[in-house]
């Protein structure tokens, strides 16, 4: 730390709970932030209402008194924009600045935070790849675009000599990347488990413990604000498959589809299934596994019975967790308590820190 | 990673458990330091026997080959020298070269992997002091120094625009430090606990799981090589508090000596107390807690009780873990199984790693 301060200008695209609580904690976090070198200065913002955009930066706490008052970036003062998409915004900001424009005047990363959109990636994965392009760093709590375009993102970054960084998109606030991709650089990693969903963890938390039906267990669920109010990605597994790909391709370096997870959700975990596990000192959860085959590695999503001695048997209904077996390093295991979407931009301002922090 | 790779020559100081399998680990693992940029060699290395030093670099398979025939460095063929120190080795070494010298000849990282001596930290202060000053980067798994000198030396390191990495202190293989330093580098930590010393949680699950008393319990660690035939440093607490001080200062930022925390060892936790706990569904580990009290963080170490429910509770016997509380990352547990003191060693390579790597 030499005192030295960076302004840093950045695009947001998604103003959704972990964008919005994002822009808190740049404000929450201003003078930690200062003492590691940054000051973050939001430039762009995009939600479903369009845009604001101002090369004099636009204040986070604006933005998020309209968002508590039901309005959008659209309506901030002066520089609100309707009928603007992301996409546009990340493009008219780093068009070429005219000659003698002041240097560091565009924007340095761009953040996204917008729904995961599992078809196409959109409107994400444009803007990321646009804004990788440009040579911005991208940070992503959207793990859309990774899942269908990681070789391809990965490759632009390094190509353009900037970094993507996504540990918010794999298990909340967990450092599940971090642990794998720095921690254990040096080791062989022979097994990955991971309960990496947090709705179905809940659900089958509520129903083993307390004896909930899955219905019951699900509609509590939404109603704190734990699920969506279509619940099959998570419930049929999908979501942990997402991040299963995700860290095949970033951890295990083995390039992966959805289409090569074996996925089974827990529709089928009835409350007698539990109740006999319990009864045997086992849990089930979601787990998420990657085991090396001589094939390769093998990827599947299934409800398994841990025994009370796994690492993962113990979560609770608000925890994710990820176990990495090594050949030099044990196993080890990380896991995290998240009652808030707060720890995932928590890990988004974590990845903005580790790339630009001084 | 660019393909360009960095000829590291090193220091090693002790050839005990940790530094003989960092040797091995650099030869079984030299493909991926290659892939990481890293061609690690080591030109001086000190025993209880003297030293071995050659600016043309020793062969690690040699040093262990020597230190599995019950041998020392000071019988490596040719370079062999008995009756030096390991502080003259990394003083002779780090000696200015003669003018017209080849540059980049000279060491560039000394490890320390030398017994930790709680009175006066020697001889790893010393080497680690002259190794700093003389520009070098330093990677330790000998908590003395730290404990005893950890301001002085993280200013030296700091001045001399060079690194002290010592993640391999505080809890073997588990990257204790880099998760508080980095992971959660723009957190407030609000409390922290760990099970930092193996010894002691070997002995009290066996009691606790098996019945044993503390002597059987305690021979069986010894005669299993987790504990040392003098286990007073673990038994009495001595050595958690020895991990928590490291932690206290270069996590929680907080200067801290031996004699700032309150330690209690696992001498009086009786059978009887451990039959209590489990009827209560409890597990009794003995805790490194540091918490923020008015008067600023307090640190403990002590035989606790913990809840079933809580992240360290379930520890086995081989099992090391920490919890950061924090602010806006909710609570982080990691935890590591470790069966032997590989781990430690692999530690010490992430640190080089991390230090030197592409």
């Amino acid at each position: 730390v030499t005192g030295a301060t960076q302004e840093v200008r950045y695009l947001l695209v998604g103003v959704g709970n972990v964008g919005r609580r994002f822009l808190e904690l740049t404000v929450l976090k201003a003078e930690t932030l200062r003492r590691l070198g940054l000051v973050l200065v939001p430039v762009g913002v995009a939600d479903s209402s369009g845009i604001a955009l101002s090369s004099e930066g636009l204040d986070p706490r604006r933005i998020v008194a309209l968002k508590a008052a039901g309005q959008g970036v659209a309506d901030y003062p002066g520089w609100g924009q309707r009928g603007v998409g992301p996409l546009q915004m990340v493009r008219s900001s780093v068009t070429p600045l005219p000659a003698g424009a002041p240097t560091g005047a565009g924007p340095g990363l761009l953040i996204d935070a917008s729904p995961a959109n599992m078809v196409d990636g959109q409107p994400g994965l444009g803007c990321i790849e646009a804004a990788l392009q440009a040579g911005l760093h991208v940070v992503t709590a959207n793990k859309a675009p990774l899942v269908l375009a990681f070789p391809r993102l990965q490759a632009l970054a390094r190509e353009r000599g900037v970094r993507l960084g996504f540990d918010a998109t794999v298990a909340g606030g967990l450092p599940a990347v971090n642990l794998g991709q720095r921690d254990l650089a040096a080791a062989g990693i022979t097994r990955l488990e991971g309960v990496l969903n947090l709705t179905t963890n809940y659900i089958l938390t509520r129903m083993a413990d307390d004896g909930l039906t899955y219905d019951q267990a699900l509609a509590e669920a939404q109603a704190a604000g734990h699920a969506e109010t279509d619940p099959r990605l998570d419930v049929e597994g999908w979501d942990a498959a997402n991040k299963l790909v995700i860290l095949a391709h970033s951890v295990l370096g083995q390039p992966a589809t959805l289409a090569d997870v074996e996925v089974e959700g827990i529709l089928g975990v009835t409350p007698e299934m539990l109740r006999q596990a319990a009864a045997q000192d086992r849990r089930i959860k979601l787990l998420a596994v990657a085991e090396q085959r001589s094939s390769g590695w093998h990827l599947s999503v299934a409800p398994l019975a841990l025994d009370a001695g796994h690492p993962l048997a113990g979560l609770g209904g608000k925890q994710m967790g990820i176990v990495y077996h090594t050949d030099i390093n044990g196993a080890l295991s990380a896991t995290i308590v998240e009652d808030t979407p707060l720890p995932t931009a928590a890990a988004v301002l974590r990845d903005v820190v580790d790339i630009l922090g001084g």
